[in-house]
Parts: C-alpha cells; structure tokens; sequence
C-alpha cells in the first residue's frame, strides 16, 4: 500500500462523510496529539526491559490500532496542508543520509551537528 | 513508494549506523513525541482562518519537514514493536468504515457510540 | 496552595500506595504526555470560533479535569528528576522578563530572537 | 508561590505585552504541545537505568527550563479558558484518594476500575 493510495483512500472516506469541514489542519494536529497521547498512555505504566513482555501479553495489539490511528491522520493532515508527504519523506531521507555519514555516526546518538567533536 | 519499503529503508539506515540500540519502544515513542510537538509549535501563534496565509508563507515547507519526521519515527516505531504497520492501516480504516457508516456519519463529528442520539 | 505544598502532597499520596516504583522520569513524561493528549481531544474537532461554546457547554469541566492531571504529572515529574519547579518556573519568569522587553515585544509574536529585525 | 499568584503574574506579563490576542484556548493548547515535545527530546535517546546519569550532566537544567515553559503554558491556559486551576487540582487529588483506597492501590498499577480484580 502506498502513501498516495492511503492518501487518497482517507480522502474519500472523509468526503463520503461530508467530514472536510472538520478536517482543518489545526484540528488534525490536535486529533493527531491526542493520538499519539493514547501510543504514550499504553507504555507509561512499564520500563524499558519489560516493554517485550507488555508487547506479548496483548500491548501489540492495542499499539497496533493506535500506531494506526496516528497514521491516518499524519496523512490526513499533510493532504489537508497541501504538502505531499511521499516527497517530504524522500527528500528528509536523504537528507538524513548526508548529514549522518554512515562512517561518522556509527554507534553514535549526537546530533549531526556534533559529529566532528 | 510502499509503507514497506519505507519501513525497509529505514531499518537499512539504522543498521548501516548501529542505531537499532537506540531504538527501542519508548525511546522512539518519545522521539515521535518530540516531533509532534515541532509540528504543534508551526502552528501555535496563528488561527484556524491564517493558517493558509501561514502555509504559503514558508510554512508548508516547514511543516513538510516535521511531518515526514514524524512519519519515520511512526514507521520505525511500529517496525521495532512487531506491528505491522500497514496490516494495522487497513484493519482501521476497515474497522471505521463500519463504524461510521456514510449515511448516519454525514456532517456529524460525534463519536461513532453516540450516532444512534 | 503552593506548588511546593501540591508537590508534598502528591509525593505522600504516591508513597501510601507504593507507587514510586511507577513513578520513574522516563514513565511520567509518557503519563504527562498521554494526559496532553486527552486536553487536545476535547478541543480537536471545534474551531477557534467555537471554542467558548465549546467551554459553555460541558467542555470547561472535562478541560479542567484533564488540565489537573498534568499538572499532577508535571509537579511529580519535576519531583521525580531532582527539579526545583517554583525555582525554574521563577528563573524562566525573569528571564522572559529580559529577553521580551515590553516595549519592543508589544504586539508582537515573533521569536525574542527576531525582536530587533 | 501559589498557583493563583502565578497565574496573575503570567496574566499580567501578556498584558503588557498586547500577547492576550495569541493567546486563545488552542493555540495555548499547541504551545504545551511544543514544550511537552522538548521534555520528551531530552529523554529519548537515554534508557530508564541512564537517567539519572544524563540528569547529573546538565539533564537537569534543560528539564527544569522545558518543566517551567510547560508550566507557564498550562496556567496561562487555563486562566483563559476559564478553568480555575487550583480549585480543579483540589478536587481531582480528592477524587483520586476515593478512586485509589492505599490499602487496595498499594503497589498495583492497575486502573482504579479494576481494582477489585
């Protein structure tokens, strides 16, 4: 499934719906958040080393549905904006690869702009 | 370009620079977060009827590289936490399609429990 | 009520539970962040010009109950990291103080940085 | 420094610089997105057994600036929406010791509705 498919497939599901007028992009940014609010919530209450057994014991499935929900709007919001969220990921990709040479930020988390220190 | 592929090419970054050691569930959760709230301050000191101004004046572009920030943290978050993410996509939008059916949904933003009121 | 007093009060409730070994830093700012998320929610599908309405109507209980609970998450947090809150809070008060001049700052959004431009 | 006190002073910093005009009920909520977006930067290249390291070096500060802006963001929002802070947190930690008896909540995370499990 590609962006673009997904892209358009939310689209029309909201134009069925007679949603665009709800779907200003201040809204899907708080829509969004509180999204990403409900990912944070299914994590809070474990710690690092017992995320697996969270995951196993029916926490995959409820990321799953929130990772989703996150998704969909992260789309929705960038059609919304009029920014075409394939390219803006081709190109921050590649960016990424100019700033992080594989030879300098192996191992490491610093900021690109560190890497020299 | 395919969620998988994506997903597939983020995953090739990470190890090309021993990253997968800072990728774990939370640490990407809260990097996700991290780039939420870049999004979230474009958008701050506007309102809902400037927005457009707003976008045309450099603000997509910047938006554009926040959303694509957010869209890789999303992906390789699910990919790290064995969701599959585009299974999870289209369970949801399957899952909202019966939900909120077009006919009793159509210009209504109330939650779907409530759409029988 | 004092924030220090807020703090000790939190503190003891969280200690006649046991609950400090919930209450690591990496596991708060994940509860603080899910509570935001739950602020954003109410105010996700309205519009600026709808807000009051909004408020009038039930949302100004459901928004302080939601406000509450990050500032909950939010003193205990500080707690938590070793973080003097009334002492930050005080610090970045002054600074604000010096770096948005209220003369030059009126009426004005920009970045303390672009306040001479 | 009590919460109404904070909330005066806050008031009256925007007031003198005409800033009572950006500061509406949402683009308040998105500016606390902004600084709950730089908290959760500072910790998400740690892992829960680095904390404490990554607060003794210079992780502290940065928190107790984020924990202030976060703050500052909260009060101020809830000032214009009408929500008056101090009576909401009040109640809530009164609610809270309700919903979670220490002797039935000690040492269990569990939501308070399943508590008698």
């Amino acid at each position: 499934m590609t962006l673009d498919e997904l892209r358009d497939e939310i689209a029309q599901f909201a134009k069925d719906r007679d949603w665009d007028q709800f779907h200003s992009v201040r809204n899907l940014v708080l829509a969004m958040v509180g999204e990403v609010g409900e990912v944070a919530e299914i994590l809070q209450w474990t710690s690092d080393d017992k995320v697996d057994e969270l995951l196993e014991s029916g926490g995959r499935e409820r990321l799953a549905e929130e990772l989703a929900d996150v998704l969909i709007y992260l789309i929705r919001l960038a059609d919304r904006s009029g920014v075409d969220l394939e390219t803006a990921v081709r190109e921050k990709l590649s960016a990424n690869n100019q700033k992080y040479p594989a030879d300098k930020a192996r191992g490491n988390a610093k900021k690109y702009t560190q890497l020299d220190d």
